[in-house]
């Protein structure tokens, strides 16, 4: 029998995670308040824990992962590594194909891997109490399971029309003792100015960050936790790029190409930065995002200063954007429905470091199907990205006759997102193209910087 | 750190699954037909191939696991161990407490298991199809994934009260290429002859086997499957309870008390039967199944033959039963709801080698929750059943200060039943007691034998 899984022990899981920062060729452009001026670290005291901060803004190469950290990750870290085999016969390649699968945590996704860092620390510094928000639920289940861990209360304001139609989600955050509310809520200023306007209003992300970031501001025993985009979120993702890399290592390969789903860019950043390293030391591997052609914000948005959230409360970032006030079609791969993206990949793609490619929604379920039935586990649509690109590069070596090795992040499960798989069988399932007029009007909507 | 997880390597995959038969201190009482008299193997060829047949008949101690059958094992397996040092500080308990996580495979339990061996022997057989029935959804989706790695076409008959509330088991089923029917359908004699009676008959497991027997039956090409009960379930399941012995040697640790629910008996079987090995060679080791107190087969049902289904077009066994006829009530640990339990299972109990214990709903939910918040992993309802009764001796350990080693099988995850979650929550939950009325009213209507 051929090797299947790359495991490792837990005395492998990694002491340090990687702050790519250290290795890029220009340093990141800082965030801007509303003054259009650099921000300092006392800017987000209100919202963040100093250790937080500190990590935001370091361009130290290693950052010690706190063995009470550790300790949590163990539950389901090192997570395992795959060899396709059966997905590469299914294709007829020559290439091999590799995935590391994180839907092994508890909550499903590879988001616990920052939620347990950010409870962590703001336990350290004496918080109680966390407010946050989710779409489609990954992320407010991870901080929920994360919060329980370190014993601190979690609130959680759900995009309503999520909480309308995930109600297991919610019932998970429940199970880890999270308090769930509907957004737009009667909770804070901003959802009672939105429900004043608009008593039927869905709710967006945009619009929960804006509610969740007001709690947390009018509260000093609560803070905010954001489950993607800044830089200490892709910092502590990339416990699984350091791991991949030693499960490559174990099974004498290297990857020519690496492809990960990016919304906001933490599991892009979590799988492929710690690669960027070996890169930047002039190591041929080709790192490739791989977003929604319906928020294709690397691909199609523009490189400017904007806001990360509709109500204009946080500072302003120098990143790939689609306008703050977008809003993506409902498409089921809920967390990539974000305007904009984290300000260090979008660098390193204007950097032309890393490589984006867009995909259509029904190419993503069709990608997911394929491999579900290759390999067992059927991924979340989120992961279906990257299965697309990585199964589209496979073909091509097909036609070429390249044993290239390909490696994806599966960063999570479908478990509940069956009803978009549903809609896919039943043919109830549409592609979404981002008409050329928004992207205009979105550039005339920026925030006017220097 | 503390060794939280207890790993495997693939080739430490067993190589044979362990017969408790050849341990028993009496053979098994043979399956008897409508005449009253012991089956011959032939009996069963229009439903199973002659290798299961076999398997079911023998008294070999150790049957080979065939390569391709470990080769799909791989994706999953081994499982890994876990122990459980967040639970026993939550407890306050001096116990050690393991446990078996076999929520790890696609199908998200420990079914899968069984499902691949039997696909692979019907595909080495010749077969082209296989019908099955499905209560909550896990063993058809078990089957489902099983049949795609083999080729098989699967049909699968789901009790159709659960194929409207469990809609995502169902897509599941569809991801894997398996064809899903409400039971009763309109497919089978029994079907048309139900819903003739009650056109909004709700179905029940044992219809819907009735109507995947049939189904079976009837075609040349098709066989059936059954995710339990059977002496072959039993067997290929040991591969948990062989793991783990593995694993406990790793870590130079023995279990004095294993607990695992019991519901037609594959997941106790599986997880135990190892251990009885050890204990018919004079090891000390209690072994129990935990079973709902709504369905008490082992603690308040009668040893007498019974039929398997509400037809009667089964075998009869000599097992514990609540009846053929028995509808227990609708708690959310589906895979517990049957009226019978495994022959071997049954014997072993009879016999006093085995323990039982019966835990009503609530508590399990309890003590799940408590599982969860500890340990992360949100357990399935039929989990929690071992759970509750493991707890309950870790708590009796804290009371003497005994330092005993605990062992339950965690049979699975549960992201599936998180609307019975939710109605724990709200407080909407119920325990169902088993009324006295009830065993004599069963007794009456057992079948007469000899």
């Amino acid at each position: 029998m051929s090797q299947t899984k790359i495991l490792l022990d837990e005395a492998e899981i990694p002491t340090h995670w990687y702050n790519v920062v250290a290795d890029m060729p220009n340093p990141p452009a800082p965030p801007l308040g509303p003054d259009g001026k650099p921000i300092g670290p006392e800017a987000l005291t209100a919202i963040f824990p100093m250790s937080l901060i500190e990590q935001e803004m370091s361009a130290q190469r290693w950052i010690e992962i706190p063995e009470k950290v550790r300790e949590i990750y163990q539950l389901w870290r090192p997570s395992p590594m795959f060899r396709a085999h059966r997905l590469e016969a299914a294709l007829g390649t020559p290439a091999k194909i590799y995935y590391k699968y994180e839907g092994v945590s508890p909550a499903g996704s590879h988001k616990p891997n920052t939620a347990v860092a950010q409870a962590y620390y703001n336990a350290e510094a004496g918080i109680k109490r966390i407010a946050t928000e989710t779409g489609a639920g990954q992320w407010g289940c991870s901080m929920a399971l994360a919060g329980q861990m370190f014993g601190l209360d979690v609130r959680v304001y759900m995009v309503k029309v999520s909480y309308g139609q995930k109600p297991y989600r919610r019932s998970m955050m429940q199970a880890w003792g999270a308090e769930v509310f509907a957004s737009p809520s009667m909770e804070t200023h901003t959802g009672r100015a939105a429900l004043a306007a608009d008593p039927d209003n869905q709710g967006s992300l945009g619009l929960a960050i804006s509610e969740a970031v007001e709690d947390a501001a009018n509260r000093a025993d609560t803070n905010y936790a954001l489950g993607s985009v800044l830089n200490h979120v892709l910092l502590h993702q990339t416990v699984i790029g350091l791991e991949a890399k030693k499960q490559f290592e174990k099974v004498g390969d290297y990857p020519d190409m690496i492809f990960a789903p990016c919304g906001g860019g933490s599991n892009f950043g979590g799988a492929a930065f710690p690669f960027f390293a070996d890169k930047a030391a002039g190591k041929n591997v080709r790192l490739v995002a791989v977003e929604p052609t319906s928020c294709p914000t690397l691909t199609r948005g523009h490189y400017a200063y904007d806001f990360g959230d509709t109500a204009k409360l946080t500072p302003m970032m120098l990143m790939y954007t689609l306008g703050h006030d977008f809003m993506p079609p409902g498409i089921h791969a809920g967390g990539l429905r974000y305007h904009g993206d984290s300000a260090l990949v979008s660098q390193l793609y204007h950097e032309k470091l890393i490589e984006a490619v867009a995909v259509p929604q029904l190419a993503t379920f069709q990608a997911g199907v394929t491999f579900a039935r290759a390999e067992g586990i059927i991924p979340a649509p989120e992961s279906n990205h990257a299965i697309a690109a990585c199964i589209d590069e496979a073909l091509r070596c097909k036609e070429s006759g390249e044993a290239k090795t390909l490696f994806f992040n599966l960063s999570g499960h479908g478990h509940f997102d069956m009803g978009a798989y549903d809609s896919y069988f039943s043919g109830k399932l549409e592609d979404f193209a981002y008409p050329e007029e928004a992207i205009k009007a979105a550039l005339e909507r920026l925030p006017k910087v220097g």
